[in-house]
């Protein structure tokens, strides 16, 4: 299942440990309308004006854990992007002038290939839940949900520093 | 080191599955001045007021990934709660008059104990980052940095639809 990247100018790959740290459990998974890379929306942004939800089933043995999520208009969808390469540090996507390194973007290629997606909560029916604003292949491992806090997570004088 | 939690009432525990899906590699480690949990900071909230800074060290294997991180004044800083029991699903921490789903919680007891904390990047030399708006123990493993994005990850208008 792994889509290895083909080597491209400004790309960098380094050989990863032959062992992982800690274990994920995949708690449900993400349904989308996407099945191929090319029709998924380039980013989360353009998922939302798209305006296509996503519908997230979560594995009834975590059930129990949503409840009072549905109180929250927005949550944090967080996926395993499984068949994301692992083992770029620096990549040069198509959109930037000059290579990057890998923590500097937002790409699904990463050493943990985690995504973090911040998501209008549309409905709760048991473990359903119905989403908007991720960005992701339909069956995507989801890893966690969590509350949205503007208090911490809302930072809109964020920015670049640099240009 | 795993710290199981005393069953206090209002929490629900549940089997988990006895194999895991997918493999987390550490990059790093995040150095916070508190050793114990008593002595952190309730929530990424009070670790800003108190300004007390971490120190990220990058396993040097990833540091080329950290370029062009340094002209971003805000990072998500994701880490792996080493230390969190993960078999609650619903839990009743102090400050609420009862019972919560986990995944309605920030807590760190969770089935995949993975936090993300939105930080102000305060210096990067090398392979090591200053930041602002850690909340965690001294030493905990550090498992993806991304930039943030106003556009994607600030949304002032959450908050919760039923109180």
């Amino acid at each position: 299942m792994r889509d290895l990247p083909t080597r491209r100018p400004g790309e960098l790959a380094i050989e990863l440990p032959p062992q992982s740290d800690a274990g994920l459990i995949f708690i449900g998974r993400i349904h989308t309308p996407w099945r191929e890379r090319s029709a998924c929306p380039k980013n989360v942004h353009e998922a939302r004006e798209r305006g296509q939800t996503a519908e997230i089933i979560v594995d009834p043995r975590y059930a129990p854990a949503l409840d009072g999520l549905e109180a929250f208009t927005h949550v944090w969808v967080i996926y395993w992007m499984d068949r994301a390469a692992r083992d770029l540090v620096q990549q040069w996507p198509r959109h930037l002038s000059a290579p990057r390194g890998t923590f500097s973007l937002r790409s699904p290629v990463r050493p943990n290939p985690i995504a973090i997606a911040a998501c209008s909560l549309l409905k709760r029916d048991g473990n359903r839940l119905t989403v908007l604003g991720v960005d992701c292949l339909d069956g995507t491992p989801l890893i966690d949900l969590k509350p949205y806090f503007t208090s911490t997570d809302s930072l809109p004088e964020a920015g670049k520093s640099i240009s």
